[in-house]
């Protein structure tokens, strides 16, 4: 086994990551541990975690704000790309990994640390997510990822190890949902959603906000304003991006908007459910969507759908710090240009109803839409359109007639 | 101008068909006029047609029920490739003009016709679906189209032209939305929709449903089985598709399902604003979304992605009867194999809530999914796949710090 | 008929843009017609051209040496991205096009003409090239396409009224390849080349090469360098494009490189037939691909293959001034960021032949591909490497078995 | 350590494959091995294997003659597609290994086997392409690959071993080029070719052929006859596929066609060097694709690149086994449908020289590419056509000149 004198391990506070700090000490030797909790916005968990994690053994904590960069490096690229993981997954939990991974590099640089810890299981996505972008820093730095090699079988072995060791939770033996929670979103996995014949509870489950039967009978109306792409201001009011999305998290939970059920693809192909909270991101991925359609050409609004596919998958698997996610960024900026514009919807029960579209660089014109004769658009065009954009089911159709070779 | 002996007219017995009728008869000198109606399912519209149609100086009336044929040659190898043009609209006009256009060759081919007449405006999608229809069955069918030529600028010209030549219509000088409706859908265009800064008036608007906030407090469930793809029961009774549409359009319409208001792009690139009613089709699109993502795997499931997006072009542009459609259909095809099952789907206020999926040929098995170590996944294996996926970030990253080259 | 004072002709000397002179002075009432005339490399035919056009009613002549902005601002753009249409023709003629229309439009505004003609033929691609670049900068302005409408019926017509009007031209009745030519290639269309059972006579066609047969015995080694996907320097001279490119042409064509016999699918779909030379072109286009092969990471690589497709088909629609280009463009540049390198190949009777490659961003690397285990890639990484990535294909094979679906 | 009782190994007669019969019985306690020899069409090697396979410890050989097979539902399977891994590499070796990984579990299936072995190294793709295979087939199936776990670190650690357990090789301690030959190839990698800046030694290296410059001075034409797709005869001669791919190989190496040579990705993303021959591939390549261009419609064409590329990848990857592959041979077969007819090329010293091409599908007609006025193409719809094709554009450039934002 690899000697390793100082760990720099990706902490939560939870069991998982609490436990693994004991257990690094005494399979390293006595290494020391610090500890890194990045704050992507998920919000109460940080309080007390100074304390407990030095209790638990580590020497240090770093409580490290990313919400800013969350939102203005991952979440708006996203969402400019439109992109959605297998037409329904907003990627809340896939980007936030880079971005975590990221800074585990630069304090392990800083501090001098010989490995990089994480908590993560070893038959989900988030190991690779973490890794590859640990890779993508200190392509040398090695990584100790526990779950996939010690001898816990079950949370069981774990709530032992953690009173064995005097490690100061909260610990209940009752199973949970397997949630995680940031900014963006909020996901659940686990128990009765195992099987996809079960309806999720909703009512037990939900936390950023209500099933659409219990949001409120009337309906709120909102309105987004965005500039190339990036959503600015809410009902006129200019807000920094963690703000709004605060604050449309708050409008849409409250109206049972951003519910997705899925089971999704998981980056090795194996199947997975979970069910997710995403009220504010839905909201901005269909206000901005319908700002697109106005401002896009038709060619380039078509293309974008095929680039925002590979985007989503590209998030979806970690590969955040590569060039070709850097190149599809690339295009998707350039068509931004003209995204600017705002977007009002109307929030009712899980509706988002579009309530109205205006942008200063729409390539909708009634003028033109209902032109007459002499302007714009000459009907008899048409014709002569129509010939030859038919002209290759016409000369077939003609060869095959001429050569008896109509089916 | 050419000389026709024998015209046949795509007629609807509306304002503008009927007009064409001695419009053609005039400009080509005492042709005769044959009518064809088509039914694909617009309902009601049928009766007292024939009266209609001789009255107006068509020689006889063709009324043809296509609805079946509509359901299952154009709607559902439509639904199995999942297309959507432009992330929302199912297509309901796009594919209902070729089958009539086909048809139309047919009978003209019967009655020794000389060309073919319709009544599209020299604006729309219509005329290019239409015409390429008929270039695939009669290349050199001469096809009139009087919209894009005559000497009508208004809608009042057109009514002082019925009357003039006693047209027997119910006639209202009011304008109204401009509506395309059959058994998947009924579109809404102009008016106060021509500005997409305005909200639709549903409650005005709706004529298969009810908008979600009119629709009951109480959901409603529902069971489609796929049988390869393609729905063959509703709530454990085998129906046939025309029946089973209609079941949901009446199921999913009371319940504010299925409503889609959007800025689209006309084939020619232009942006016309409409919304459109598909309470069935949407229901049918996300049971077989949500069942495809058990039954088909990963690789298999993103690629038909993007062969939804191309297919949907060309069902949108009326390239429906061309090789690459027929391609696109085989590989669709080949697909569908295993996409048989349940979808039960909780009906609420405009939201198709996931209530449950099964399939004998299901990809996910709790059973993989939470499996031990000595099973089907080793998580050992992951540390293995984790660096060999991000070998090229790893030595990119390497290679660039040997020489100095990090950004 | 529209009225026109003063019209910009898109001139070349040839005959077909002589007549059009006198023409456009019939047939608009004496107007002005002002000639444009662009250098794009074509060589020799620019001397005298001003007499010329003199001599056959233009009011003014406009030599533009559009040499630099082509390489520079099409040329390289479209080797960058590496497009090509239908996996053969390298856009020669297609990207002439819209930097000539673009120039149009400048000497338009500028001369304060009312209109712009071009001597395009109806059925081909150049006429829309042309036009959609007109229409790109001046959105208003009148397009006059003689050969769309006027009454000459054949060649010997435009003689005919050529010598009416005494046009200054070595005319001959011979009928003549219809030819294409610029800094980067020459096309060759017509005649026996109609039908594509005849091999072509490549002896009596070539122009600016040799076919292999008549190409040295004796091979010839180039080195090209390359800066971000720019060729700067040959055989260790730095030079500017037009130069590098002109030197390339001569190499290239000596021995026999850079040949194209194809049947190409024309913008509206119809067939047709050509041959081109692209020396020059086919050596930096493989020197550029090569050079990739080292420096781009595979996933980049192969998602710029799609990428080069589309890229292909906006070129030669003449979509150039789109965003969707635009965005295109901006993808292609961001991955040329590491694309410098030499590239040496031997040119040899047809043959381009790999002689070596190396870049300063090279991702392979010898002692990677070949390392031990202690290094980079451990051997036993792959186990866990396969068993995940097949594993999608070992649970349904487990699945199928299990319930007895195997096919 | 598993304990296995009888194991079956993908035998070539080779060192690598020599020794582990030994090892395979001395790790895994005298285990029964069975080899199992696939001929692929890799001539001459087989000869005496029964005899050096039992004299090495086997206790049976299996010889599978795969050529017909090999040749019918993998390689033109292949060709229809298209399909060029990284626009050079005809994938010979990779769907060679998806046939004899079938082969492998239906022999280890009627042995009784309860394991399979193969001598594929770590680092490498063939690995991946038997076992995907195995798992398809015999998804519990264990499978014992040496390489990543033996103790030898050299050849010559292999051939002390060989010496020591008597094996009966002709061994020579000379370091060769790392080959793969079938039917459709013959790969080099190593040596001198493991740097990319040298250029390989065409005259040492070339075993199916010669080099160009070896190539006669005098040309040699060949026909070639396809039914949808696939090739069936040669200059006139009906023959089946493994007759007419030796005769192509043959023609083809000595006009020095089919040259490649490469830096290609490897499936986990690690640059490797290689030559390849693939004369007879080559040619029929380079002959479909001829063919197709006058069989297929424009919008099937260049659907179909897209399709290629990912069928490449698929094939690459040894992903023959999976929906995604036979789906998109579904689309594939659709499209051949019609691709019948002759193609003459030209072979000379490496150039493939197009002679003619025809075909009773043609879709090029000579008389419709040069029509008059009144037949399919009139030129005036020309006009409409570019107008509206060229409507995104013109609008969005009045749009901004009304709006004073042109750039």
């Amino acid at each position: 086994m690899a000697k390793f004198k100082k760990v720099l391990l990706a902490y939560s506070g939870g069991l998982d990551t609490s436990i693994i700090i004991p257990w690094l000490k005494e399979h390293y030797d006595g290494c020391e541990v610090i500890a890194m909790a990045a704050d992507v916005g998920q919000e109460a968990e940080l309080e007390g975690l100074n304390e407990k994690a030095i209790a638990t053994g580590a020497s240090k904590l770093y409580i490290e704000d990313l919400q800013k960069e969350f939102v203005e490096d991952y979440i708006f690229p996203t969402l400019k790309a439109g992109a959605v993981y297998e037409n329904k997954y907003l990627l809340g939990t896939s980007f936030a990994r880079p971005i975590i991974g990221k800074r585990l590099v630069e304090i392990a640089k800083k501090e001098g640390c010989d490995a990089i810890a994480h908590g993560c299981t070893g038959k989900g996505n988030d190991q690779v997510r973490f890794e590859l972008a640990v890779k993508a820093f200190a392509p040398n730095m090695p990584i100790i990822a526990p779950w996939r090699t010690w001898e816990f079988k079950s949370r069981d072995d774990e709530i032992d190890y953690a009173i064995a060791h005097n490690i100061p939770l909260k610990i209940t033996r009752e199973t949970n949902y397997s949630k995680d929670k940031n900014l963006w979103h909020l996901s659940h996995e686990g128990l009765d959603l195992e099987d996809p014949a079960n309806e999720p509870k909703y009512d037990e489950i939900l936390e950023m906000g209500v099933s659409p039967e219990k949001a409120p009978d009337k309906a709120t109306y909102v309105t987004i304003h965005f500039e190339k792409g990036i959503p600015t201001a809410l009902d006129g009011v200019e807000m920094d991006g963690v703000s709004l999305i605060k604050k449309l998290n708050k409008l849409g939970g409250e109206n049972g908007i951003g519910l997705a059920d899925i089971v999704e693809n998981r980056l090795v192909g194996m199947k997975s459910r979970g069910v997710y909270e995403t009220p504010g991101g839905a909201i901005l991925y269909h206000a901005h969507e319908v700002l697109e359609t106005i401002c896009l050409d038709k060619e380039t609004q078509h293309y974008k759908q095929q680039i925002a596919l590979k985007f989503a998958d590209i998030v979806y698997n970690g590969q955040w710090f590569t060039p070709l996610r850097e190149a599809l960024s690339a295009f998707v900026d350039a068509t931004q240009e003209t995204v600017t514009g705002d977007v009002k919807l109307k929030l009712y029960k899980g509706n988002m109803i579009n309530a109205g579209v205006t942008s200063p660089y729409t390539l909708y014109s009634e003028e033109f839409a209902s032109f007459g004769e002499d302007d714009v658009y000459d009907q008899n065009d048409s014709a002569g359109f129509i010939n030859l954009f038919g002209l290759p089911i016409k000369v077939k159709a003609l060869l095959d007639e001429q050569r008896g070779q109509n089916k």
